[in-house]
Order: C-alpha cells, then structure tokens, then sequence
C-alpha cells in the first residue's frame, strides 16, 4: 500500500501568518504554490555541492561530494576548479543583474539629460551634488543639466571602462583599497569583469581555484561599489534619497473594496509611473464608476521596498508571498518588470483571472500579457495596466480572503539619512555610532539582507536572528526582502528598542530610531558599503572595513544576486555568513579559501549556519574579536575633548 | 566475480595514428589520459540534455528529458525557459571567450600605438588600411598611428558600446543586416550583450524562451561580427595576414635530436615572441652545448594553427593530442595560454618531466609552475623557457616514442587571399566563386570547423564528412582542431583535387588549390563570415547569407565557443549543423524554435546528426534546397558578357 503523501502543515513552511492562510485556500482552491513544488522536487545533490561541471560537451561531470579529491573531470579539473568555476559564474550573474538593471537607470538618466524623456526628472538636486563631488566634478556655478552629463560619463564609465580602477573606488577607505591593489582586485568597468569572469571559467582557462577567486572578488566588487551603487546613485537622483517614513506590510494592505494592483520586481521606474497613473483624477472617477472605493497601489519585492523607503507606498511581502498575494482572490492586477518574478505567477494569477502584465524587454513570460513600459511614455503602459485592474475588478468572480495582518515601522534609512540623524544637519556624521560602538553601548552592526526560498521557513531564520542580534546591542541594518520579514515581526518600530540590549535601547531612544533600520532595495546594499566606508573614515575603529565590529548574513538566500552581494561584502572586509545552503563541497581547498584564506589576506571571510542562532553567535564571535583587535572589547566611556583640547586640535590643524 | 573491465582499443577511440600509438605507450606507462575518464565517467544523461537548472538555490531542479513537460522547476520555469536559459550561458561563455581574447589584442595594440610596447609592430600595413576602409576611416595622407588610434578606438567600441549598433556591421550584406533590425537583435556592445545575456538567465527574469533567444543571437553576432572579428583584424594587423604556405602537421615534426618546445593554446603573441626566442643565436648555442641539434618550436591547438598559417610553423596535433604528445617523452617544454588547456596536462606532463608552463594571468593551472607573458618585454618569458627546455634536453631520462607520422598542406588561406587567388591582385573578387557555383561547378560551400572531443571518435566525423562533402564538388573552408584532422588526412594538398567530384576537381586544378582550405584558429570563422558576405555582395546567390548555398558543421563539437560560433553563423543565416550530441532535450518548443522556426524568420536554423554521412546529406540537402530557391538547381553555363554587352554596363553606370 503507497503510504500517504505527507502534508507539509502551513505554519512548517513559513512563520507569516497571511502567507499560511493564503497556502491553506491554495490547497482548498486546487492551486500549487511553489512551496509545493520545493516538497516533491528534491534539489539535485551533487549539484547542491557545486560538484558538477557542465561547460563543455565532454561531461556533464559529476563528482563525489562526499569524496571529493577521488576523481577530477573529463579534462582533469579537481572539485576546487569546478566548484570555484560554479561560484564565478554565480557572481558574475549577480553582477550583471544588477549592473543591467542600473544601465538602465543611466539610460533613463541620459534621457532626462538630453530631453528625450520628459516624464521623470532629476528630483534630488542634493544627491546629484554629493555624487558629482564624490566623483571630483566641479559643481560651482555650473547649471544642474551640465553637473548631470558629467555624472553621466563618469558612471557610465564603471561599466564600460576596459582598464584602470572604476572612479567610484574613490570612496574605498584608503587601507581596503591598498589591499585590493595588492591582492590585483580592483575592479575595472563591471562589463568588462563579468566577461573576463564568463572566459576564465570556460573549459581549459583558469584552473587555479585561487587564481579564480581573485577574479570572482574583482567583479563583485565591480558589483558592490559599481553596478549596484551606480543604481542606488541614480535611482536616488531621479527619485529621491530616502528619509524615515512611517510605513504598512503585509496583505492586509490589500483592500476589499478598491482595484488592487501590485508591483513587484526590481526597477523603480514602473512603481514611479504607477503611482502617476493610479492618482490620475480619470482613473480614479473610472474606479469609482466601476464601484471601487479608490486604487490601492501596493508594492512587493524590491521595487516594492525602493516606492516604500521613498514614497510609504504599502507592501504586500516579499517573494516567497507573491502567489500567495495572488490567492487572495483580491488582486486586480499585478505587473512585473525584472528579477525574481516566478514564471508560475502567470499561471496563478490566470487561477484567479488576476491581470498580470511584464512590462520589460528583458523579462518576458511564455504566454503572459506583455505591454512594454517605454520611458519616453510611461504612462501609456501604466494607464493601460490600471483600466484592465479596473475592469476585472468589475467582474471579479472569485470569492476573495484578505489575511487582516498590517505590520507597522519605519523605513527609509538612506546612509546619508543616517549620517543626519546621528548628528543633525549642522554636525551630521559617524562620530555618534562609531562613539557607542567604541563605548561599548553598541557591540557592532550587522547587515541582516538578501532572499527567502521555500527550502528554508519563510521569514523564520531571518526574524530569530535580527532578534538575537539586538539583544546582543548589535544594530542592525537591513535591505531586501530580509526587510519585509522584520517589519512583518515589527521590529523596525522604534518601540522595537525594547526587545533590545541596553546599551543599544538606550541609544535608539536618545536618537528616536528603531534597532533595525531598513535601508532599500538589494541593489541598495551599496548603501551599507557607504556606510561601513563612513565608520572607517570617521576613525576610531581600525583603518580599513575589515577592522569594523561588523558582519553580514543571508539567512534564507535564494538568487546568484546573493552570492555576487556576499562575495562583495567579504571581498570588502566583511565577515559573511549564509544560512541554510552553501553551494561548494566541503572540506576542500576551496572551501577553506572563503572560509579563512581571503581573510587572512586582509579581505573578509564567509560563515555559513544552518539555523539562526548559530549564525547570530558566529557573527558576535567575530564582532567580538574584532572589538578585541581594535582594543574596545572592554565596554569604556570615551575620554570627552574638553573646549581646551578641541583649540589644541584647531592649532595643529 | 567481477566482470573484467573492458579495455577500449585505441583505434576506437581515435583515427589518428599516432595519437592510437602515445594512448597505448600510455597504458604501458600508467599514466592516465582524458580517453580514459571519458570512458569511466557517464555524462549526467539530465544535464547532457540540458534538463537541469541551477541558477538559484531553490534548486537545482532536475526536469525529466523523456517527458519534459510533466512538470516545471521551483520557480515554475518551463524546460523549455530551463533549456534556454541553459544554451544562453553557453553562447554567453563562448562569447565572452573571444571577446576577451580579443580585448588582449586590443590591449597589445595599443601598447603599439602608444609606443609603451616595443617588441611587436604593425607589420600589415595593407590590412589596417582595409579594416580602416571598412570603419569609413580616413586614410589618405595620413601617418600610420594616426589611422592606427583610430582604427583602435572605432574596434573598442565593438566592446563597450552602450547603445546602438556595433561599427563592423557595416560588413554585414544589407538584406541580412534588415532582418537583424527586424527581429531586434542588432549587437551593441559585446560586453553589454554578455551581461544582458546572464542578467537575463537569471531567476526570474526571462523566461519566455523566444525572447531569450533573441538575445542569445545577438549575443553570438556580437561575437561573430564583433569578438573574434576583431581578434583577427588585429592579429593580422600585428603579425600578418596569412597567405598559402606549405606546412606538415602530426606528431613526426617533433625531433628525438631537437629540444622540443610545444606552444599550445589561443593568443599568438605567445608564439610569435617564442619564434624570436628559439632563433636567438645565444640559445641556440646553449641548445648546440647541451647535444641538440637545434631548437624545435611545435604548436598546437589555435594558437599553433594562427603560426602554422601566418609562418608555416610545425603543428603537432589537435586538442585530443595534446597529452597524447607529452607522452613520446620527446618534449621538453610545454607552454600555454589561454583556453581548451585540458588542467591534467600539467600532470601528465609530470609524468615525464617535461616543463610544463603557464603564462597568463587568466589561466593558471594549480600547481604548475607559471612564467608571466608581459607584452612589455615577451622575451624574458619566453628565453627562460627555452632554457628550462634545454636543461630537460640535457637531462632526458625518459625512453623517447615519436611515431613517424607527417601529414603535409597547404594552409593560409585567409578570405582576403581567396578574393585575390581567384582574381590575380588586378581583378581579384569572389565573381569566379559565385561563377563557378551558379554555373554548377562548385555546388556549394561548406564550412567544416570546431573542436575534437573524446566522446567521439577522434577526427573521424571530421575527415568522414569532408570527403563526402568534396566528392559532391562542395568546396570545403576550414578553422580550428578540424583542419589539423584534415591535414593529418592528406586533404589540405592540390592533391586531394583527386578526392573531388568533377566540377569541384576542375576548379582547384585550374586555379591550383586544395579543395580543402584551412583558414586558421577557432576565433577566425571570422574569415568564414567576411567570405559569405562577399558573396553575397559580388551577387548573383540572392540578397542575404540566408540565400546563399552554404552550410556549416562541427561534428566533435566540445567547448562553449562552438555553440556561441554555431548560434552566430545560424543568426547570420547559415544551417549549422552540430554532431554526437546537441545541449538541448528534444521533442520541446525550444528545439523546433532552433532547428526550424529560427530559418522561417529569415535566420538561419541548427541541425544535428550522429554520424558523418548523415551530416552530409542534410548540409546537401539544404544547399541543393537554396539552390533551387536562386534558380541554379541545374548546372547551367553562365551567359558571357562580351565586350559589346561591358561597354553597355558602363555606359549605365
């Protein structure tokens, strides 16, 4: 007799309550979720290691994970040479997803400059400043059109430029950049690291596992302090910089009684022209005519979270709910662009006659509706989403469940936001933080980012750990759909200082901010680098970033993005721990390398933790150590400068 | 009891003679070659069918190739989006292989330009005069360097143009280059066109498999018409253009009396500076003291197929021979650069204490010994391995085995010679070609190219194929490891005219060729592409590429490079056709989108076949198809165009 299929109860597979419920009528409503799917398909195992080679037609070779020096492939690569190749090619995929979707935010810069795109602007004047002076380019007199096409050239430079350093190495901390000068990793133009990064692990190039992985931290560095910062710069240029803004997650943002359409996906410029569209005094009076109490706009994923740290738009969740958002019956649309949109979404959406609707050339859907968004006139395609959401939401004809769960925090913690927040704008700066952390109220700062994936309990890994961290006086700082889990949990509430240490409470009360700060997007990791890069300038805490009491984790990662995201952080000096899976064999040279090796060359280092509190007590271990290194790892009052001491400094100035 | 392992005979495993010989001196010797793991280690029969993907770790996810619609990954891509995203790296790969090959041409030429490297010259002026031409780059009256910078910086763009079309597509034929805008697939930049491609096989990004393949073709043209196009322009420009010269190929050009220096690999500047090295008469003199009777200088693979062309020197075997020739024990030194460097040659090399030499800061072998080719003073490089060879010269303690085999040819033809060969220097041209194809005499032409690759019977399919192909009067054009099958065969000489149907045998005695043309290394199908459209251009074989009774074929296909080579002559409008095995499942939307759907837009289309009868009957098939479509399906006499009928022409003009 077959033994019954097991059942997977919803509160096993995620801790958000709304995505339980929405599993819960999948199953009553005949729908297969993808966390279905991640049940029945068990990932292969050799390739979970990373122990098989497929780029060329003499394998695919397969290795033993579990043995593995016993054999090598076809044409003689060792486990280090294939699993390091494997981890190249996830880098350099991650690079170029970010470095192509912030070419595409230069392009709509250089029509905003030259005129041929006249529906966005340049908004942040301020931003467009610091970034023109970042990069040595004039500003004093000169017209903002003239400051823009100079900006223009130099960042488009950190794409295209084929040798010398990228400009934006400019803001390294000197003793990081030294260290990538002698280690041959600074980056030249992303373009041209990923290609090199594509040839040399072709079959019978590069098979130095350490000779590779100094390519694969050149391009994710080109990533990190290129491609995605490039994209922050600009997205914070035409659209704004991000200040605080009291913020809604979670489904119960979705309402009965309006036309619902989501976004989700990656580029901001689509959740910027929706916002235009579903305003427009004609759409609204059409909702109203079709019955709708009004257009609920609600963002998902990270361009979801780029209008949410820019705008307050609501947010439905991150991607593990993006069908699950579907199932409640109560989405009239939802329109996508780029980047970790699941293709089955399309067929979801089609189980609930739910318009769903791609809008980029790159990112298309076999079948799905496609009505591109063209920069010259956005609204064209905005306006056209919106009246078909109208029109279903006329007919809808499937019973609708909205979870009621609306989490409530602040976000939109740029670093420049955070720099003005620690001192206010006539001092602004670092010296509040590194302070604390040299006193000891703060024990270190930890990024909490990146993914959920159905392998791991949706948002569980991430919410234990953030909570661990803080009581531990680690301030957190977040991007990504990590974001979306913490304030789901309500923890980027600054009533959230009460789950806190007490140094790190005491701190958050004085400066009025929650213990964990959501900072944008995943491209919008680069706004962590600037900040770690602001910590060693400000001084204090040791003279390049792998001093910092800091570390990373990406507890529930799921996209290559996330492996080019760690891989910048530890080529950067971070100590960085993935959760859940890591993809290399262990016990080998290669695993060694990223584990100690990079660090003792003066970079970071990878952890990895299957469960949260193992990833939370590796990251204070390393915390620790650092604040031993640097000589605070006895909590101390720092000696104030009296008025007589600051007139010494001034003369010796 | 154990079945007895079966022993697979060496004339199984390859045609080559001498090759068989070193496999049996191997298994006497103990030392294991790639033949070996080929047998021992099965394909993965999921990932051979490109049924896996593992661009996330949701997965990966293992679809079913014998039922490839009964379900979907995680995600919910379809086998058809798994499959081509799959192929998408693979183009990706290739191409950013050539590009990156060609960006080090690049970078030499500069140096030259600039002045800062001094060991290599522009030694074709002619060449730089036409590529110049073909950039619509003045030259009249103008300095060498002034036209050469500008030659430079219109080729860089090939690279690193952001937006519009590439400069060399003004080589394409008109009615080719309209479909190309027609279906969107025009190549920018091949840096940008690569990172596209991998942003785009992402999780989440596209995954409908017709617009990915729109990328991946023109990821391939950027390739094509883009990477390996400008590798040849340059290389021609610094070293040469080949012209015919006579040559010998095989194992037997390795002297027991000689040291013995194999270069085997990519990149020319390698061999050109070991050229000078082995003719400087201090290391001759130290060769003469150690007993050798001269210093022997032996390529291999590409890079000893660009020398073999451009100066006649010696080629010892493909890439299935490279550790077949370590194993003579006749070595002394090997030296590499980049790509097809299979990383146990570095052990097998050990085996006889041959020095075994890495020499690019992209591909070091873990372990082996690495002297650094600097384009600023090459010599240091390559004098200190010749003189590494001479000590092994001195102290060989390894019982020598060359087998006697010399094949002998004539190979150079590069397109710009076949256009002057056909014509004399006064009326070269492609018109005698199309003449003698519309008159029936050449059937076609095909070109047979590509690597080897031990899941096939070594060189078989190759020289198989192409005795079929000339005894059907098709004139056959050669690149890479397959024109060193051929020539080892004997096919390369006049003398093969022999082998030839009538119509083709009379062409090649009249005007004194092989019907057999090698045209040099795998990144100069370049040539291939100029000749086509000069074809196409010089008229009367319709309008496009497309139009043309032409056909290619790799039947022992093995690195990526192939299939970005294979996609770029199928968007060019060429029917490819692959052997042994095809990276794709079969029965699914995307393989008909290849093997048919691709031609019915204008492009070409991909075939494949097992064995090399078959491939010849379909490239016949689809030539005689073409045929038919100009008209020209029987062999006809061309109407003359007497003096009378001259002098109107030129009147009309």
């Amino acid at each position: 007799m077959a033994k019954p299929k097991q059942i997977i109860r919803p509160e096993d597979i995620t801790i958000c309550e709304s995505t339980q419920q929405m599993i819960s009528k999948a199953r009553r409503d005949g729908v297969e979720l993808f966390f279905d799917r991640a049940e029945e398909l068990k990932p292969c195992p050799i390739g979970a290691d990373s122990a098989c080679c497929k780029h060329c037609s003499m394998g695919p070779c397969r290795m033993n994970p579990t043995d593995p020096y016993k054999r090598v492939g076809v044409c003689g690569a060792s486990i280090d040479t294939i699993a390091t190749r494997n981890f190249g090619r996830m880098v350099a995929a991650g690079t170029a997803a970010h470095t192509d979707h912030g070419m595409a935010m230069l392009e709509l810069f250089r029509g905003v400059i030259e005129g041929t795109i006249t529906d966005f602007q340049i908004k942040d004047h301020l931003k467009l400043g610091e970034v023109a002076a970042s990069l040595d380019i004039e500003t004093d007199g000169r017209e903002i059109k003239e400051i823009a096409a100079d900006v223009y050239r130099e960042l488009e430079k950190t794409y295209t430029q084929v040798e010398g350093e990228i400009p934006l190495v400019k803001r390294v901390p000197a003793k990081t950049l030294e260290t990538w000068r002698r280690e041959g990793i600074v980056p030249r133009g992303a373009m041209r690291e990923i290609m090199e990064m594509m040839h040399r692990t072709a079959i019978g190039v590069d098979q130095d596992y350490e000779n590779l992985t100094k390519q694969i931290s050149r391009t994710a560095l080109a990533d990190g302090w290129g491609g995605s910062m490039v994209s922050t710069d600009i997205s914070d240029i035409l659209f704004g910089t991000p200040s605080p803004v009291e913020i809604t997650v979670d489904m119960g943002v979705l309402k009965e009684d309006q036309v619902n359409i989501i976004v989700h996906g990656h580029e901001p410029n689509l959740l910027e022209a929706m916002m235009v569209s579903t305003a427009a005094p004609s759409l609204q009076q059409m909702a109203a005519e079709a019955g709708a109490k009004g257009i609920n706009l609600v963002g998902m994923c990270c361009s979801g979270l780029e209008v949410l740290s820019r705008h307050g738009i609501p947010h439905a969740g991150n991607f593990s709910s993006t069908e699950a958002a579907l199932v409640t019956g109560a989405v009239d649309a939802m329109t996508v662009d780029i980047q970790c949109i699941k293709q089955d979404l399309h067929k979801v959406a089609g189980c609930y006659d739910t318009v769903f609707v791609t809008t980029n050339y790159r990112a298309k859907i076999e079948g799905a509706q496609h009505i591109e968004l063209d920069e010259h006139d956005p609204l064209k395609c905005t306006d056209e989403i919106v009246i078909k959401a109208i029109s279903r939401f006329k007919n809808r004809s499937h019973p609708i469940e909205i979870p009621r769960r609306v989490g409530r925090g602040v976000h939109g913690f740029s670093h420049e936001y955070i720099k003005y927040m620690l001192g206010g704008s006539f001092r602004g700066g670092y010296e509040p933080l590194n302070d604390n952390i040299i006193n000891g109220r703060i024990r270190g700062v930890a990024g909490v980012v990146g993914c959920t994936n159905p392998r791991s309990k949706q948002d569980f890994s991430h919410v234990e750990l953030v909570k661990e961290l803080i009581k531990n006086d680690v301030l957190v700082v977040q991007t990504g759909c990590s974001q979306v889990a913490l304030a789901k949990a309500g923890l980027t509430t600054p009533g959230a200082a009460a789950l806190a240490g007490a140094g790190l409470a005491e701190v958050c009360e004085t400066v009025g901010i929650p213990p964990v700060l959501g900072l944008g997007s995943c491209v919008d990791n680069s706004r962590i680098l600037m900040a770690v890069a602001e910590m060693v300038k400000t001084g204090g805490l040791g003279e390049s970033i792998a001093d910092l009491p800091v570390a990373g984790c990406a507890p529930e990662w799921m996209s290559e993005k996330a492996i080019a995201i760690g891989q910048y952080f530890v080529a950067s000096g971070v100590f960085t721990v993935f959760g859940h899976t890591f993809p290399i064999t262990r016990e080998t040279k290669f695993e060694k390398l990223l584990f100690e090796g990079l660090a003792s060359k003066g970079l970071g280092s990878w952890g990895f933790a299957d469960d949260p509190y193992e990833m939370a007590r590796l990251m204070l271990a390393h915390i620790d150590k650092k604040r031993q290194a640097l000589g605070i790892d006895t909590a101390r009052e720092r000696v104030l400068v009296d008025m007589d001491a600051r007139r010494g400094l001034a003369a010796n100035e």
